[in-house]
């Protein structure tokens, strides 16, 4: 295990722990301290610093400006992974979520999404497609199936200021109950990434989701990509079976 | 709108779906159906099935050969994300978990550490660093940070082959109790590639985890790495307030 090794080990492990307290808002006006103070309070070389500092400009998390020391360069948002919300709803304290419907249609889905949502095959439902901002940046590109019933009235509906759970549980008349959820990290493609404005291969959160209705019946099947560098989820688990 | 950017969007669609399908076994023998059979269950053209299995093929989720045809190139294992578990708990049905102690060091950890695991400045932890493989393949790399009392016995414990979870409670006496967690999509760098033998800039499942026994010590505080292109995280939410 040569010099080298050894110091991109600890620069990771300094950056994770730079990368907390970044993403928990520690550091005030978003003004990280210096190099050296830095190296004292990891106990690390100022190698190892400027290492750890260069992981995290490489994810954008941090811009670094001779004479003005590192910044954080943009905030990261916390989406709750406790309870099923909405984006605008979970993220109403850190600004206001527009939605730029890309496509919006009535269209025979493949049996892939007929049976997730429980449908005859042949039954048209409405796909919508999304392209989702927090304070004019985007944040995530939003693929939506929802049943015919639930979905048609969102044709007459304000989708660009509004959540699509909130919609439904007006439209329905009823809460929705739960969701199951899958979680991955994908690169960007291309063609994404330039939607997104993101770079080519930038690390993508990506959801895939189903909602019910309090009743349980799915009616809302979404594939949704994060901008990871924008966006952490946040949840708690327990031991104990049955407790969730 | 022309076509070209058309047939991108279309084939994300189709992707993503495809995706859901192979995540979840869904192709025997791991074979994906012809591109005539794809472009007529999807009601979408050759070429947008074939850019569709290409955006796949990028994700390392598929392999592609002339007279083979498409087929699931690696499977991707589900880490549940409605119960507090260790790896090698999780993943008992898909193969073995190998852990690799690449550090085990008795530490003064900086602030940030003390500070989440409610220790006094300047008490010692056992800092530990693993590279997990399943089934031999590379699939996270776990930096852990552990209360010294709960930490120092497991120097003499069997790491490669058991969860830290399963020791810790054995060590303790009693049962794990909750976790707080933060997932993120990061790119890995270069050395962090390097080490899962992934491509560099390959998306990585971060995952911050800090850990409390049942009577809500922290204990043990994480930070893990999961290889993208290996691991998915499934759980399910309420929408209800109070119900997690």
């Amino acid at each position: 295990m040569g010099p080298t090794r050894r110091r991109a080990d600890h620069a990771r492990q300094v950056a994770d722990l730079l990368r907390r307290q970044i993403v928990h808002g520690h550091f005030p006006r978003g003004q990280l301290p210096l190099e050296a103070a830095l190296a004292r309070e990891f106990g690390a070389s100022r190698n190892t610093v400027r290492e750890a500092l260069g992981l995290l400009r490489e994810e954008g998390l941090v811009e670094r400006c001779p004479g003005v020391g590192t910044t954080v360069a943009r905030e990261k948002y916390p989406h709750g992974l406790h309870r099923l919300l909405g984006l605008a709803e979970t993220l109403h304290e850190h600004g206001e979520v527009t939605n730029q419907v890309r496509t919006m249609t009535l269209m025979e889905p493949p049996r892939a999404v007929s049976h997730r949502l429980n449908l005859p095959a042949g039954e048209q439902v409405v796909y919508l497609e999304r392209l989702r901002r927090l304070n004019g940046l985007p944040l995530s590109l939003d693929l939506t199936y929802l049943v015919r019933d639930v979905g048609e009235p969102l044709f007459d509906a304000d989708l660009e200021h509004n959540d699509i759970f909130v919609l439904l549980e007006s439209i329905t008349g009823q809460p929705l109950g739960t969701a199951d959820l899958t979680l991955e990290a994908v690169n960007a493609d291309a063609h994404t990434a330039a939607v997104l404005d993101a770079p080519p291969g930038a690390a993508l959160l990506m959801v895939e989701r189903l909602t019910h209705l309090a009743d349980s019946r799915p009616v809302d099947l979404e594939f949704i990509r994060f901008r990871g560098d924008r966006l952490t989820m946040r949840g708690h688990l327990n031991r104990a079976a049955g407790k969730e």
